[in-house]
């Protein structure tokens, strides 16, 4: 970011203070244990065609604004010869097919890991009955039901980005989703709204394992 | 709280003092994990018709004084145009039918909502045997039965607040109650001692769910 | 402690120092989260005659100097009007039965608790094959045997020091020991051996407890 | 380190920024409770013939410079009276057996210690469709398969540098080793890639275990 001259279209205030809010949040979830071994990578929308993103591999306890670079709606770095995570490509699928998101958070907890492996074989975890349902965007009760997809790992990313396109194109409700023995992917429409799905959707699958623990 | 002077009956110290007691537990409860993706709520009572009470959808770990607002015994909204959150009825319920209580906590820890889901079919956890119980004032030894009754949740406000008061008119005592699938609620003379209340439940819950995982 | 005069015959340099060093303890104790809603209680021994303890009722968390007094070895405040713990009978015990003994930790953590109810019946707890026994004082190898008694919970505290007592008179070794659905108590030459015993053994009660979980 | 001139040959700024490196990682891990009671050692290779490495016994949650002393290849003191820790022949086993190591990491933590006892009987943990696998250097797919054995528990150190010996002369890959009722090895080019092994082995014990409790 010390070159602003490369970015011409880009507003470089907006790039700052989004950088800020993916590297406060980094620091956050990492001081939790949800982002182990460098692992994990968050984003935000810039614009219509630009999203800025965490560089691959880097320490999230550790995150600062020069830890963040920007790519394309294609995924494309952007003025830099940074390398993008390999999962950009999920990123900015969320950002092509939710208009109004304009952050994603993918994280990596022990529970996220755990319950992706127990319900990979359901494909699916269905919540329900928890009050913190609500804590997602247009869940007013807990007598619904929320549906979170458990897709099977890859190396192959556009397999990845093929198996969410699919379940989006059933027309079913997508909040989150995570990826067996891997982690969990959710959005929102600003930074606040994200963190409060993610939070809630750690605590929701950490209940749903205690649940099962103790009810044999 | 820059407009001291909508509010003409309160004593506008002492509402700034309860105000930070709450702003101060919540930090610190947020901080322990017991209020994720910016639920809980917490209150004070000022005087006789009057509570200070957390603004709904706050993030707990962040909150200040100006978080809190006053609302009067039915729970309206007193000097302000903040919203209330829904769960105040059940806080001024709690002054109405305990005239020396001063505080109330709400959390919604994980042990607490999966300890709710476990006993709700019983309607009540019956602890037993430990030492802290002597923590709830009026408790002198762990040969005591501590009852806290488990009331199915609902969205409609009133038919929790009539739960609650079906189990007072019964005579039986109460010091806290659980929400299936939701938390906590429990209050004390002071905000030390409600703390010491919530810290000693969120503890002997724990216990009680840790013992039957261990005991087949 | 601001009337040194009514200690004529206490070092009160050494008095400050070690009640500085109960509070330091108290507090990074109760940021594990072993002293929950105002239990437990942590001393040292001052000269042959006197014992500095944590004053009843105290929050750990935050405990200062002015939160410590001093007690005879027969458990009677000394100077003050400050009530000592009910429990100060089995700090002072422990300084009567062991004398190179110069500090006592009584915590109250959940695993303590636990692993206290589980292990009742059998009045004992048996660890073997842990690296960590070498952290008691006098263990040079995993393959020793470390037992724990558990002795059986009262509000009667002569029948408590009666039956830490009989243990000692039967010829057995005593390193610590629990009470059942309570806490533990160990002791050390100084605060740091005391730390590391109270800590080896909150980590080998943790193992047994997960072992037990996961052997069925 | 008060006395440069007993070490004519050692680099004393290389092995200042070493033993910083070394303490920082040691308050760090520490924090994460994986160092309980004084347990757990670290070392950096500061030459071809000399380490760094943590003098026995210290609080691994303070450590600083001058608890970090200087042994040959052999395990031997050099320019100190400081007693190296018994264990200190494993670490230079690991300098000497692969040559791009320069850090090595030994902790305890209850997930180590739990996990050693489990799979002693096999002898070996085998980790198999986790993402997390890639963050040990050279996995590049979740679909590779991560080797851990676990060695037998000794207080004789020669059998188990033999046993660690016997493992590499069969031509296994080795990454990292447990101790039955002890704790893991684990060690990298640098600190931070030694890091991102201890946590991502850490990660990977505990989703295990995890699994093992909700798959009966």
């Amino acid at each position: 970011m010390s070159q602003p001259n490369v970015f011409p279209v880009i507003d470089q205030t907006l790039l700052g203070e989004r950088a800020d809010l993916i590297a406060e949040a980094a620091r956050e979830l990492a001081a939790f244990g949800w982002t182990p071994a460098t692992s994990s990578n968050f984003s935000m929308r810039l614009d219509d065609a630009h999203v800025a993103i965490t560089i691959s591999g880097r320490d999230k306890g550790r995150l600062i604004r020069s830890d963040i670079m920007l790519v394309d709606l294609d995924g494309q770095a952007v003025g830099t010869d940074a390398r993008p995570s390999a999962e950009t490509a999920l990123h900015t699928q969320v950002y092509r097919r939710f208009p109004e998101a304009t952050a994603v958070l993918h994280t990596h907890s022990r529970t996220q890991s755990v319950a992706s492996r127990l319900f990979a074989a359901d494909g699916v975890i269905r919540l329900e009955g928890w009050e913190l349902q609500k804590a997602i965007a247009g869940y007013t009760t807990h007598e619904s039901v929320l549906e979170i997809p458990v897709f099977p790992n890859t190396q192959h990313m556009p397999d990845l980005v093929a198996q969410v396109d699919a379940w989006l194109d059933s027309g079913k409700p997508l909040y989150a989703y995570l990826i067996n023995g891997h982690g969990i992917y959710t959005w929102g429409r600003d930074m606040p709204e994200t963190r409060r799905h993610l939070e809630a959707l750690e605590f929701l699958l950490g209940c749903e394992l205690d649940l099962r623990r103790l009810s044999p």
